[in-house]
């Protein structure tokens, strides 16, 4: 039994007003994969690399007992690269750079070793290549979890619509619902997006936290306030690897896990804007992860006696 | 021993995406008093009308049993008007008009009988008024709560400053905090603004509820996903109102309990959302409140076991 991973693997420059990096080694699948190696101890990857990705770059993976035999690497071609620039108020970014080399053809290639998946993330990528892997696996997972962007509503919708009904768990921002729906109201919105497919839906609002949507039942989960976003890139993904993460580690998927997996994801990517890229989720402890939930846990609770 | 609350009692015309008002009965003392008076029995407002102001206007505050006597009647005079209309996201709106009327040279009378005054609420308005408020109390109540607004910040934040100096427990939304304190990060922001006089800094997030700071502690709360916002006029004010009268019911000022005093304030808000002006708020029963706080613990409660 296994958790697979589908998503970018890619070299990123990265821009804040705290600094700037070189190329480093970024992509959905690379922080999902990390985020989730941290409850399940069977990860495994599916993208597509060029021949400039390291085998150092690769170490890292590996280091985390996350399974490469997925990750193609392509000789002579290059990887995905993205440049962006983060705006002060760190909720903004102009992309510099989207060069996407071997991810234009990419056709994920699904090991037999790989046919075991119960647990499948889908990283943001083309709605037509996510359907692909879920088609591609034998038997259908037992949760499969998409995330998704406003690119390819503008660009995908008919392909997204066509995916969305073949997955367990959608996240995307707030405003992506709104997109995706056509109504302001989050509550609206989570309704149209609930006959969608998905028979859950998580909003993801940034500092604001997020909320898990199923049924007629909310979960407002909050973020840690923080005195500094060192760099946003890649907290969704994390937040959507440790949520994935944590359900295979616990194995049962209702509503009281769910939630408990959106307080792992948010918590994971609670770290990953600390540093740079993956540097902060590369080196977590149990300790630091369980201090962390800890916040979490005082940081909203109240008790009212009725 | 008694919660007074001063603020504007004022006659408000509200245009909303669903429909539009004559002029009704507004003001921060009238939303705030009618929230407040659900737990606490003996809330006193000071304000000034004119004398448009009808028997019946008054009648409201009587009916929830809110002492009147400092609401000055200017014969002769018309009450504060305010008109405004508001844009689809609910979260913009603009001034039509704003005519201070009585407002304009209000010089609030404290009567005798409020001098056991142990819970006091600074509704909006102009900072100095706030501050001899407090100075014409003979003695300084357990706990005084200011809210006040961006306008105060342009136009008089040297007179702000000195009144926050005096008061406990201050309330501004997200973007006054950022103004007040020069920082983007809330966290850096509520730790400059502890510096300047208040102990708890409760910072409102509309429908993304809100955060509650004392010295190292915060405290996340959730707001009520609502699948309509009827007219949020009001909001803040109630907030205010149910958040000063549930302490002055518990008696005890703590962090636990205004962590649930934030929780009562958010749902009576929630409440007053749902039509127009007051006519929601005025009008609750204890069961209508019980089983909106339950909505809350729902909403945002979950169990990890560590």
């Amino acid at each position: 039994m296994s958790l697979v991973v589908i998503g970018t693997v890619a070299f990123d420059a990265i821009e804040t007003p705290f600094g700037k990096t070189d190329k480093i080694v970024g992509g959905a699948a690379t922080y999902a994969g990390l985020a989730a190696s941290y409850f399940f101890d069977k990860v495994k990857i599916v993208g597509v690399v060029g021949d400039d990705f390291q085998s150092e770059d690769i170490q890292v993976f590996k280091d985390h007992g996350i399974d490469v035999e997925g990750l193609q690497i392509k000789e002579g071609e290059k990887s995905f690269f993205w440049a962006g620039k983060y705006h002060n108020d760190m909720n903004s970014r102009d992309t510099l750079a989207t060069e996407l080399n071997v991810l234009a053809d990419f056709d994920p290639i699904i090991p037999d070793s790989y046919q075991d998946c119960q647990y499948l993330l889908l990283g943001n990528l083309t709605p037509q290549i996510q359907q692909t892997t879920i088609k591609r696996l034998t038997n259908r997972p037992k949760l499969v979890v998409l995330d998704t962007m406003n690119f390819w509503m503008d660009v995908a919708m008919d392909d997204l619509l066509e995916t969305l009904k073949l997955v367990d768990v959608l996240t995307i921002n707030d405003a992506e619902a709104r997109q995706l729906s056509g109504e302001y109201s989050l509550v609206k919105a989570a309704k149209k997006i609930l006959q969608m497919g998905p028979k859950y839906l998580i909003i993801k609002k940034g500092e604001h936290g997020a909320l898990l949507f199923n049924e007629d039942k909310i979960f407002s989960a909050p973020a840690l306030p923080l005195a500094e976003v060192f760099d946003p890139t890649g907290a969704g993904d994390t937040f959507a690897g440790g949520f994935i993460g944590y359900l295979a580690k616990v194995g049962t998927i209702n509503f009281n896990n769910m939630k408990n997996a959106i307080i792992y994801g948010s918590a994971l990517a609670s770290f990953c804007v600390e540093k740079f890229g993956t540097e902060r989720i590369k080196n977590l402890t149990e300790e630091e992860i369980a201090g962390r939930i800890k916040e979490f846990v005082n940081l909203s609770s109240f008790v009212i006696e009725q």
